[in-house]
């Protein structure tokens, strides 16, 4: 029985707390928050489960195995070392910490003490990501083209972090999974409107080998959109994560240059066939990842979004905000 | 009664024909393609129109009074050219020119000839661009704060320009209509995937006083999509030209910022109110823009599309250009 | 503090027991249901809550206020009669009785034991049911016309019950609570394809001065559909449930007749103007009317989702099941 | 060369001369309609085509073939039977006729003078149609269960006959295309708002085998809405003609029912699979309608929306307008 503290019971605390309570193999122990109003919350939702104030409940206790952190993401880094320092497991809320080298000290201390990190990349672990990725493993999709993603919603604006830092973490993780290339640079557009952090920006990562990834977030949008669309060579996909049911459409749509002679003479052809709304494996994602948490600090194995995959995230989000502040200028990776 | 030659009968030409040919006060005397099969379609198409191969029965002949160049962008300079020196008034296809020094010529070719250019910049003539111009002077929409569109769709590849010369001048004239505000820098990403032309790019104009655009164009979508959020203080703004009623959406959503003492003591209100989705006057938008011509030659007055707005246009398309090949680094325009 | 003992708990009763739970005023003494399995799901939800598989600990307990029915419709007549008999106020799920006369026994009994009977037409408690009712009262959209509401969607397809008394119930307490008018006439049609109960059906509700409604429920649809036109003189609405925002939309549309001298002299005249989506408020329908009910009892006052109401609905119900065997020919009501 | 007279040139006689026009193998001699001004139009539109103001011109030209009567249905009588009884082969808009007595009566003047009657059911030259068809005929869908559309919008009242008459022989034709059983009886209401015609109604119709259909149709509704639903055995499918792409979309949904000892013990399954939306064919459906009645013609071959075809509907007319008269008691058809 995995035995498990929680440290912030904010927004996404709760969610995290009710699906470690709900989840075999082990049990919520303690919940930590500074503010004694969330811990009645807390207390309220879960009685059997212990609360405190006091990061060291957390932190020291011998009883505890493995410390999720669920905090702003500049505490990220002090939390976590001091829980893998007392010989703890970690889960950390993404992005995973604030800079590169708190990624990469986090990742050098847990290989010393032999323990596992896992970042929650929430998204990995539904059924619309799992099934675009077999898409591209399988070869169905053939050579990847782009991938173009839109989230902007009304809110909800960070204190400390800007867009970026919020909401692209979802898609870098994402595009960090499904696709088998390094990225070689980072170019972020941007603005602030209204607290000195930006508001909306637009982001691309260049990829080898002619892949493109571009993704738009925005926190100042009247309609909420959660659009992605991924061109490849055979078939394209549209995924929609706000329907219902059809988030993933796959459309046997593509286009063929033959080469002519001269440059007049390329002829593009189009190709337009069916289209296909595959059905979706639907169970919440973040059950499904705090099982897998479970299970890798059970067997003690390295997940697929630990903290190297974190870092990885993060080390786009550096270069996406010096970018930002050079209006567009190309940073490498 | 005006009198206008028509060259190129390609994709556009036939819907500029057919306006011309049902607009009061003008007739079309004469179509100029070097195509037969086209020219026998216009024929067919307008029996009392007279057809010609060759670009002097239109540019030399007295009896036409302006010339409409429906032909691809390399070409525009030279046919204009030599229709303003022959005393035509002229229409030009967008984007006016390939070079800024190209319309910049024109212009004062034009200035000197006491004649009149017009871009076809047939989106500032739609009933939605006309009512979110009058939403924006009205003051309904309060300060501007970002004008983000996306205009993807499969196909219609071009031989000769790149995806941001074919699309993005329609964004582009649009926001020089609508923002009262200069353009500062422009930074602009992309890639081409098959015949060494860009076939998708994501430009940024930034403005003064924190207003920025962001146009995402591409060849290479899986579906169309034709839609545009407009950001603002006091209302905000959902395009979607795809829907055949209720293309504008206009939101009473924003968010307020109440400055406390720190950064952490920022308070960021939400406001969300009814939205309203105005009728729109939709008359054909090509019939309203070739009447404004019609006029504009008969008074010799100057259009608001004039030279100098597709002058501007192109200096935006230039600098996208460069930036594109430096992969976002961002270009004074 | 009023007490409340819920019989059922099935798929329905958790919702009713989580919102009895949490409204203030009451509490939830005791919940039976015949299935140990159910009670233990129950207990797991809200450990502070009492269980039983006997019915007489509930009906007769002196601690008890008032009983929540949440049982099969057949059942409800028992139920709520024995409840009533010993002097507790009831709470009883959709549709109120199997019968008209089972009704109408009920109303008399609670007439004559001072007691109250709420019937539980959750919609008439939604933001959307509560913006038409009063743009209905306020005359904003004139004379009313009709009433056409699609509600089908795959499953959940009930033993002892067909679609009629299923899904119909929901539009005629919203039509009943909307109009104020008595149904002249019923005609249902329909048809059974699986277990010997009518899976969809379309029924006609006719009111008197013109107005009609018309209810299509299907348990064998593709799809989910939750849409309801309503036709008016003035303005036109269109109530779609399944949006997440702009459930409600307000069409500034219609028709005039301008009478001629005779028939083919008839002008008609179409208006067509803005359409409008009026912000709602949303709070959870189900927690709206259990804090009413609880207002009700502590005051004895009668609700207006009464058992007369309830019967009302029933009448309608029986009268189509008639029309349905008839294949459609219209039963008085 | 077959030669064609069109009478009448008002809503859709436009489309019809514009179809046969361009049809090859025959060539629109001459239209012909009471209003100068409709005839300005035709010329001004096809300058090579005659006009008259004569019937008479038309129906007993010795160079006329074929006559299409697009005239209001009151009319079709007589000038389809002038036009056979002077030996013309005729094409004349749905419905076929305001009786199904005058229908007979042309069949059989056609069947004795050797001439074909086509009836304009445009529908059934649709992708849409042809793929829906193709379905069921392959028994992808397995047994059908029923049909439902819904086909409402603000307009056009007519002024002689009522909603049924105008809009729902789109639909039965369709169903007596695709459904090989025979309609056993009909039940519709309805209601008259403005001009004493029914303006709204809903007509079902009981076919053998416990397959149903149902048709919502309505001139008052603030949207257009053209959706169909198929429920059937092992596919259902969604007909969306609103659509611009992906009309048709097929779902692997469906419902088993296994039968246990009891009512009770009823166990109904469901299955829910992909969703796929084939590429239709969309050719122009009145081009293909037209190319193959001037096939007919030259083969003096039988089209399957032969006369024959459209009495079929017109009965099912007649019997919904008796039902309408009646509430909804079924007629017989």
């Amino acid at each position: 029985m995995i035995k498990i503290g929680v440290i912030g019971y904010g927004y996404w605390g709760p969610r995290i707390v009710r699906n470690f309570h709900a989840a075999e193999g082990c049990e919520v122990t303690l919940v930590c928050d500074k503010s004694p109003e969330a811990l009645c919350r807390a207390k309220k939702a879960f009685p059997d489960v212990g609360v405190t104030t006091e990061l060291s409940d957390v932190l020291s206790s011998p009883f505890i195995d493995a410390v999720a952190v669920i905090t702003p993401v500049r505490t990220h880094f002090g939390l976590a070392k001091a829980a893998l320092e007392n010989g703890k497991h970690v889960f950390v809320e993404k992005p995973f910490t604030a800079t590169a080298d708190q990624a990469e000290e986090l990742i050098d201390l847990a290989e010393s003490k032999n323990l596992q990190i896992m970042v929650d990349h929430t998204f990995l672990f539904t059924g619309a990501v799992r099934k675009i990725r077999q898409l591209i493993c399988s070869g169905a999709l053939g050579n990847l083209y782009y991938y173009d993603s839109t989230r902007v919603n009304l809110g909800l604006f960070q204190h400390d972090v800007n867009v970026i830092w919020d909401l692209a973490p979802h898609d870098l993780s994402i595009v960090d999974h499904l696709i088998d290339r390094k990225p070689e640079a980072v170019a972020a557009t941007g603005q602030t409107h209204l607290n000195g952090l930006e508001n909306l920006a637009f982001i691309t990562v260049y990829f080898g080998g002619g892949m493109i990834a571009h993704i738009n977030v925005n926190w100042l949008s009247p309609v909420k959109v959660r659009t992605t669309l991924i061109g490849a060579e055979k078939k394209m996909v549209v995924w929609n994560d706000l329907e219902a049911d059809e988030k993933i459409k796959i459309y046997d749509k593509g286009v063929q240059v033959n080469n002519g002679k001269g440059i007049h003479d390329l002829l593009v052809s189009y190709r337009s066939g069916d289209m296909w709304a595959p059905k979706l494996d639907q169970p919440e994602a973040l059950a499904e990842e705090t099982k897998y948490f479970v299970e890798c600090v059970e067997k003690n194995e390295r997940p697929f979004n630990d903290g190297v995959s974190g870092l990885r995230v993060v080390r786009i989000l550096e270069a996406a905000d010096r970018s930002l502040k050079a209006r567009g200028a190309p940073v490498e990776v």
